[in-house]
This record gives structure tokens, C-alpha cells and sequence, in this order.
């Protein structure tokens, strides 16, 4: 019997074990310093109780033969689809509820795209981007090609005409950059990909995090996306699901490609491949979407995006060049005297008890860059941030730059 | 850009469809008789309390930040696993919770394994079989022959040696014929699995129904197995999960295929495609093993198994061959004078006002079968037996047979 050589080429990623074991050799020599962790993607808040209220109720609805839930909609239950549809309509974006697929994850929905479509397709991936992007293109033995972020296009890579491609990803707000995508690049995404005839998968996992409407938080805000682009997006950042598990996918109906409905083809790979969504947990994702659920949520956001300006604010009070952090969670920073992410890492990590994610994980161009993330207690940013406003940078280059 | 043709190979499965249309065709003409639908997968009994307690328990718990649970384990939470491992101790089945990968549906880890394997890969199915194994089978792109169950083996087909294939699919106790294969028959297919060096995909999500000790309930009863065969179960039929959605498969960590462990493949699969399982269902899913939760779920169980022997009993009464029901959900019938699958079906619904399923949409080989779900309450199914019992099968061909 023959593997899938393509999974085989996938390289482990070593970057959070390479993180975890530095950070514990740190701890070990320094058992009287707290560490304050600034790598993590998880959140930290706890969940709305509006959402645990439902959840709870759906708990006891399954209690008796009448309101007894079995299978549901492979595509999502009605109740909820028309909820995210409403929250859409909050910021002028139309997208009917017979769109939307609910499933159990934005990382799963990304992967399980790569099933449409044949393995030659080439795929024009972002770096530095989240690695799901690129892990998964890799099983799928596609030919790879990368739109450069660097510090002179503030991380936000625009369509080369000359450049042909089948898949586009983009995701803004981005991870690990914290860069946000104007409504006029996205145009000239969306124009590019009519061009190629190629499909624009959106990852909108940040969009809660956008605070301002100059910026665009779907891609549905731009004309001509609905035939040519679907948009993932998750409850967990938006709403703290990272343990719950619930997300969704925009595929317009109108999104044809080769002839083909590409809503008809995502409908048959789920129908086959996937059971639904578990109730509970949609009845818990929908509470989201209730005033009280709105505002519980957006506090949390309000909490994190409070971190992140600490975080900012420290590191620019210091010298430090970064970006995001606005309109993300996500805080990144270039080191100091162009130092390599790892050595940046070690250093934050030993002359300041902090643990970041070096930017060399999310693909070369992340090298020379560190991500803060803000989902941490307000209490750890609050002394990450002093530790990091009163950092001598350059006795830390000087000691950790190889 | 080019899709992936073997998408596109993938017939729509008219089969609930097809049988949603003729049965809303007969309640139109016949508005004054009750349908009994006995042709469901679906469950219709509530949750046991002890699960729907603990779902309600673990949502309450995400309310504060001490007790919030994010990012799980991709593999499942380890008080999950071992309480699955308990329940296979207590039917003296050694497994270890490393060995066991909890998940959101048989549906999905069935169809997820084909990413491990090359497309060349020839796939030997059960015929008639769930139709899951063969459309999943279908969409890898993948050679497939069929292992034939007939009246005469039982519905329970055994390796022939001269075939070569690379996964075997078996199904125990079947969906749709009830069947289960004893201990020394599994012992052939090992045996063959470990002389073709093949992989059996072993599917028990009817394992619960197993009545008696003298028929096995794992693939790992078995010896050898641990070193050619996974397998998969569901707390969907055993504790009526249709809707809450939770699974496990077992890869023990000394299965090897071509120099690779199989363990560490699906964990890499894993680790890029999934974000690990809901932790409220993990919670419900951990409580249907504790006494009370097993006290109610084997309740439900038994009330299924009542209702099989009703519709067993009223078909033998009446003159009709059966498979299954001692073991499974499923009473698998053998339709008079030779009828076809769908004849038959039309009889059934017209004579009796009996939705059943057509074994012919489970496979070739279930042409002139129509399958029974005993899932329904009891007060449908004793009026089924009822009609069934009476039901005038000369006439019924008679009038039905094309």
C-alpha cells in the first residue's frame, strides 16, 4: 500500500515544541522570575454567559423526546445561518442565510476546501501568513507561490498581473501582521482574480478586531466578490469558541467555477465528509448574535484591543517599529538592529521574561519580526508591557544576536 | 482552474430523496392513514439526563476565566480517553487512551482517513454496505472492488485469497443487514489484512447492540489486529449523539504501513485539518460511561433492541426471511416472490402505510432487500408489527411487483 506522499512532505512544524522547550529551559534557570507568555493564540476570557446560558438550555432541551435534536442540517441549522446573515446586514453586507455553511472550525473549513479542487491547481499563498495555509496546500500537493509582506508594503502584498494562479488567500485581518487590507486593495484583488479566473479564499477570522468602518471587515463589501471569492470566518476570536468549536463559510451561490457551483460542490464534499454541527454548540454560537451576547462579546473584544494598545504603546514608547495591534489583536514588531526572530526571541525571553512567537514561523518573510498576541489577562500585559517600555534593547541585541 | 474530478465522478445520492418524494406522493392520496416511518437512521429517544447534566455542568464552567477551557487537545481530552479505554477494559479489550483520537462523527473520521493514503490505493467494500465507505472511496479517486454479501453467507462476505487490496472496509454488525461477524471470521480477515500487508478500516458504530458474549464487539479482539486494523465508533447510536456529535477511532501506536506509524500520520492530519473536539460535548460524551450514564444509555439500547424483536418477530410470523435485529438496529428483510428493493417499497408504503428503506441503495448486492430501523418509538413500531404481521405479502406482490 502506497501513503499520500503529500502529507509525507509535510515538514513538522517545530515552532511551538522549539518555543515550549526554550521556555522551559528558561524557567528552569530562572524559577523566581514570572514568565509572562505573549506567544499564545488562545484566548483567555471566559465566555459569555449568554452563551452559556443557551448552551446549557440546548443541554436540557436534548433531555426529553419532544425537543429532542438528532441530525440536523448538514449545512448549518436555519436558526443560526440567519443570525450570521443579521449580524452581516449590521455593517451593510448582504449575505442570505442560504449561503452560509456552519461547521466546526475555520482551520477545519480551510483544509477541507483544498477537496474541490484538483491537485495541479497552483495556490498564491501570503507570507508571512497563518501556517494552515501553507501546511494544507502542501498535503494537497499543490504547486505554491508567495505575495510578499515586507515592511515597505506594510505587510499587505498586492496582485502581480504577470503572475497566473488558481487559488488566492488572503487574510485580513492578518496573522501574525495584524495588517489590514482598504477596501480599494481588496478591489484590486477581487479584479486580479476575475481576471485569472481564480478563486479568493478570505480568511476573516479578526474581522471583530477591525475598529474602524474605513476599513472593510468582509470581503462581500466588494463588488464583483460573489462570483469570485468565499469567506471563512470563526466564533472563536470573536467570541472565545476556541474550546466550543463553531465556524462559518460565506459560498455564494452565484460563485461558478468550470461550469460548476462551487455552493453544489461544497454542499456534496459536506454531505459526504460531514454530519453537522452539534447542536448545542450552534444554539450557543447563535446567543452570540442576541443584544446581550452582542454586548458581552464586544467588551471581550474591547478587553483585548485594550491589550494590544498597551502593548503597542510600550514598544513604541521604547523605539521599537511595529504594525497592527490596531485593528487586531496582534502587535508585530521588527527587532531591534536587525536581529533574526529566534535570536529576538531568546533575548525578550531572557533579559525580560517574556515569551513571543519569533515571525519566522509564519514563513521567511516573517524573519526580522516577533508577534505579541493580546489575548492574555490585562494583569500579565500590564507588566509585559512595563518590562517591555523599560527594555534596554540594545544590551539585548548586543547579548543575543548571532 | 481545474476541479477535482473525482468530485465530480461522485453520483448524487437520490436515495432519501427519492424516497422523501414517494412518500409525500402517498400521504397526499392518502391523507387519513398514519405513515410509519421505520426507514430512518436517525434516534428518536432524548438524551440520557446524566449526559444532557454534564453538557449543561461543562457550559456553566466556561463562565469564569479559572475554569474557561480553550484550545483543547487536537487527539481529545484525556479523561475522555480514558474513560473510553475503561469501557473497552470492561469488555476485556485492551486499549490505551494513547491510542484513541476523539472526533465530532464517524462520518468524518471515515471519510478523513483516505487523506492518508495514495490515490492508487484499492479500496475492498462490503456490498451492501453504509454508503459513506463508498462515496468517500469515490471522491480519493481510489480502485474499488467489492466483497459480496449474499443470503447465503450470511451477509457476512469473507476474504477470497487471490484478490489483492490495500484497505479493506468492514462493517460489524453491518449497516443495513444486521449482520456480525463472529471472532474466528474477523481472525480470517486479519490474517488476510496482515498476508496482503492491508489495512482494515473496521467501522463498530453499532457495537453497542451486540447482545451476546459470544460475538465480538472489537476489531482488537482479535489477535494481530493491533498491527494491520483501525477502528471507529460513535456515541451516536450507542447514547443517541446524532445531534450533539462526538466519535472516537482507535490507531494503536504499533500499526506501521510502509516504514511510517500510522498513529503519527493521523496526528499530523489531525494537527493541520481539525481543532479538536468541542469540550462541552467531550463532557457529555465522558458521562454516558459513568454508572448512571450507562445505567440510562444501555436502557435506550435495549429499548431499540425491544423494538427489533417486534418487527423480527410480526416478519417471521408472517412469513418473511430475515437477517439482523438480534444485534443491530436493523432488520434486514428478504422481499417476496423476488421482488426488487423498490417494488417491494412501494408495497410497503401503499399496503401498509410502512416507510422501510430499499437495500438497493445501499449497494447491488441489497437488490431485492428492504431494510427495517427499529430507531422509531415504540408506539410506531408496535403499530408497524401489527401491520406488518397482517400484511397480505401475495397480494402485495401481486399488485406491486413490476
Amino acid at each position: 500500500m502506497q501513503l499520500n506522499q503529500n502529507l509525507l512532505k509535510l515538514e513538522q512544524n517545530y515552532l511551538f515544541a522549539e518555543i515550549a522547550a526554550r521556555v522551559r529551559k528558561y524557567k528552569e534557570q530562572h524559577p523566581d522570575t514570572e514568565l509572562l507568555s505573549l506567544g499564545v493564540n488562545d484566548v483567555t476570557r471566559p465566555l459569555a454567559p449568554a452563551v452559556c446560558n443557551a448552551m446549557s438550555a440546548a443541554a436540557q432541551e436534548m433531555r426529553s423526546a419532544e425537543s429532542f435534536h438528532g441530525y440536523g442540517d448538514v449545512q448549518g441549522e436555519y436558526f443560526l445561518r440567519s443570525s450570521i446573515a443579521g449580524y452581516y446586514r449590521s455593517f451593510n453586507v448582504c449575505v442570505e442565510p442560504e449561503d452560509i455553511f456552519v461547521s466546526d472550525g475555520a482551520k477545519s473549513d480551510l483544509a477541507n476546501l483544498c477537496d474541490l479542487f484538483a491537485p495541479e491547481s497552483t495556490v498564491l499563498l501570503p507570507n508571512p501568513v497563518y501556517p494552515v495555509f501553507y501546511d494544507t496546500s502542501v498535503m494537497a500537493g499543490r504547486r505554491i507561490l508567495f505575495s510578499c509582506g515586507t515592511k515597505e508594503n506594510g505587510f499587505l502584498p498586492m496582485p502581480e498581473e504577470q503572475l497566473h494562479t488558481d487559488l488566492i488567500y488572503l487574510c485580513s485581518p492578518n496573522n501574525p501582521t495584524g495588517a489590514v487590507y482598504s477596501r480599494a486593495q481588496l478591489q484590486e484583488w477581487v479584479g486580479y482574480a476575475h481576471e485569472h479566473r481564480a478563486l479568493i479564499i478570505y480568511d476573516a477570522a479578526y474581522e471583530a478586531y477591525v475598529r474602524s468602518s474605513a476599513l472593510p471587515r468582509s470581503i462581500f463589501e466588494i463588488a464583483g466578490a460573489e462570483t469570485c471569492a468565499v469567506e471563512v470566518n470563526s466564533f472563536s476570536k470573536m467570541a472565545g469558541f476556541t474550546g466550543v468549536r463553531c465556524s462559518w463559510m460565506i459560498i455564494p451561490r452565484a460563485l461558478m467555477h468550470s461550469g460548476q457551483s462551487l455552493h453544489k460542490l461544497w454542499m456534496r464534499r459536506q454531505s459526504t465528509k460531514y454530519n453537522g454541527t452539534s447542536y448545542i454548540v450552534q444554539r450557543g454560537a447563535a446567543a452570540v448574535f442576541s443584544p446581550e451576547g452582542q454586548r458581552q462579546v464586544r467588551a471581550d473584544v474591547q478587553y483585548y484591543m485594550e491589550n494590544a494598545d498597551l502593548i503597542r504603546n510600550a514598544l513604541t514608547r521604547s523605539g521599537m517599529f511595529t504594525t497592527g495591534g490596531e485593528h487586531a489583536p496582534y502587535v508585530w514588531m521588527e527587532c531591534p538592529y536587525r536581529m533574526k526572530s529566534w535570536d529576538c526571541f531568546d533575548g525578550l525571553l531572557s533579559r525580560c521574561g517574556i515569551a513571543a512567537s519569533p515571525g519566522v514561523g509564519f514563513g521567511g518573510q516573517g524573519e526580522g519580526w516577533v508577534r505579541f498576541s493580546s489575548f492574555g489577562s490585562r494583569e500579565t500585559i500590564k507588566k509585559a508591557a512595563a518590562r517591555l517600555a523599560a527594555a534596554d534593547w540594545d544590551a539585548l541585541a548586543l547579548l543575543y544576536m548571532r
